[in-house]
């Protein structure tokens, strides 16, 4: 299989990486940044082409993975230059545009993979960025089944699990599982930032619970910008859902309503089931324990050792910085109560103070 | 120091333990739940007392940790059976009401100890709880000096860090840093679980932020229904503030406003970058490291073993689990670009593909 990728950033650069693992004939590159795409030779991810219809002469895949308001600009460009018998797939954040930019043209398949997007350039791709991802693809009727079959295979060939849907099902989706986060991460955190309580400052006092919220807030602005925009209908809808929920808690608070609270806090509950149901085999089993630990070279490697030697498995872990003299909290998810007790008596053994309880019984 | 703890459930017995290892000379429990008193005596966290009069006799020091909504009746009762010069205290989530009950009394001093509460009861106890946490203390000016300085040399005592501050302003604080994110978790989590997309569930497509920002909604309703009943004045203002500011949003997504999103996220990096220097001594110098890792016993004690075995200082850290065949990822934070290209490098010879970025810088 020849591939070409348009855009050799993180993305672009990292399919480059897992094609040729993966046993690609070859991966043709193309950047309209010449610095990009000398990175991304140079890190061995693609042959740089001269020009963008260089790149496409060939190909038999085309991956365009440019930043996602010039998307459906530069699958236009693609599909005007690229070969008859060529597929053409995407890497966009939403898809209903750039599947309106494509039109009916049958060599077209959006894609959307899942892949944290903190970093930026082909300098940090990564053979594994797409290991374990979901890969949303957004065939159309118009869409030959061939051309749907190659981006398939291409997503899994990187690792990926190709998912079908709806161009504008997936935007609402993302709007609810990503954009709607992301939006409230930071409209929890500006809110935080900008109350002065009697002169204290809600930032430096922090909880967990506003850290973990507020992880994804201030991200990354040239790219979340775009993507808010293009998404704006759905997100403004999701929006729009979110404050008319916040009403309905005011107005239970107001009324003192114990039993709504109740109500809505269960509801959460079996939520956060269903939602930790699909990562574990079996979430009802997860146990969470909980540890001090000093901030010192070695510490984790100590604890990870001792786990390892029992061949306990780890599902989950976190560690929680508090500061350099006061340590931080050492969070390890493992499946079984039996398994959990085994875990507290080795770290036990190790002098900690073990506070271990069922994730979702309580 | 002679210390009565009243309520030996999670809280009241981590603080007997503690209490025991920093040296007191007793410490009487009392819980009205004699199997509570039970677990928390054979722990060895209290000696159990006949009754809250027993309990009170000879105490110097008086901790009451019972449920929040319980607090401000049982430190009234406390109040009326304890001997004049002792100090009494207690750990509750919201400080105004048990401040009003305990009225002009100057042997009180309020308490709020910030540490994890998702476990729960006596068993669960642990010496470290309160280990570099915060522990608001709320003197009134009526309070005795020696009283207050009693109750600050008891929390330093237990590990934590005691820090003064105004009833009502505490209500407001905690309103915003932690009931606030709290309560938008449930909502966050059940405007998901209630949206059905074409047939698609948003709970099993959820990403990272969506699970980040969920991971304490649904927690012990038990005690989340008073705490947000009980500051529900200060929540349902920090509520409204947030919807007003979501509004604001949806008014930038219509308009299409770049420039107002641009600056909205600029101001959450900025308030994020302020949140962080609070918790690392240069959160300008954070790098994070991302890998794919395969979900198997002794891959965590492998990777953390050799970045010991360097003497590389991990800050932060977290496994985020996918499923056992698609495996998890992990992120590491390291201080200084240096570290965190050696912290690469010696991944990289484990065999994993590394995406390593500035935390702040982008």
């Amino acid at each position: 299989m020849r591939l070409a990728i348009v855009g050799t950033g993180l993305i672009g650069a990292s399919a480059g990486l897992a094609a040729d693992r993966a046993g690609f004939a070859s991966v043709a590159g193309w950047d309209e940044d010449p610095g990009v795409l000398e990175v991304a030779a140079e890190r061995g991810a693609v042959t740089p082409a001269e020009s963008l219809e260089a790149a496409l002469h060939e190909a038999e895949l085309v991956f365009v993975a440019v930043p996602v308001a010039s998307v459906p600009a530069v699958v236009h460009d693609v599909l005007a230059l690229a070969p008859n018998d060529a597929t053409v797939t995407d890497a966009g954040s939403t898809k209903a545009s750039v599947c309106q930019a494509a039109g009916d043209d049958p060599r077209f398949v959006g894609g959307h993979p899942i892949c944290g997007a903190e970093a930026r350039g082909p300098a940090r791709a990564s053979t594994d960025l797409f290991e374990g991802a979901t890969w949303f693809l957004t065939p159309l009727p118009t869409t030959e089944p061939a051309r749907y079959r190659a981006a398939h295979a291409f997503a899994a060939a990187l690792g990926a699990r190709p998912l079908a849907i709806d161009p504008g099902t997936h935007d609402r989706l993302v709007a609810v599982t990503s954009h709607l986060p992301h939006a409230l991460a930071n409209v929890l955190l500006n809110q935080a930032g900008s109350s002065r309580i009697d002169g204290h400052d809600p930032l430096s006092a922090a909880g967990g619970s506003l850290r973990d919220m507020t992880r994804v807030a201030g991200a990354n602005p040239r790219i979340w910008v775009d993507i808010f925009l293009d998404n704006r209908v759905a997100l403004a809808q999701a929006l729009a859902e979110h404050r008319r929920r916040v009403e309905q808690l005011e107005k239970a608070l107001g009324d003192g309503d114990a039993g709504f609270l109740a109500r809505w806090i269960g509801e959460a509950s079996e939520n956060r089931r269903e939602m930790l149901d699909t990562a574990y085999e079996d979430a009802g089993a997860l146990h969470r324990l909980r540890v001090h630990v000093p901030d010192r070279p070695g510490v984790l490697a100590g604890i990870f050792q001792a786990l390892g030697a029992e061949r306990l498995n780890v599902n989950d872990f976190e560690l929680e910085h508090l500061s350099s003299d006061r340590g931080g909290t050492l969070t390890i998810l493992v499946t079984g109560e039996n398994e959990a007790a085994q875990a507290a008596r080795l770290l036990e053994a190790q002098g900690y103070s073990v506070v271990a309880a069922p994730v979702l019984d309580e």
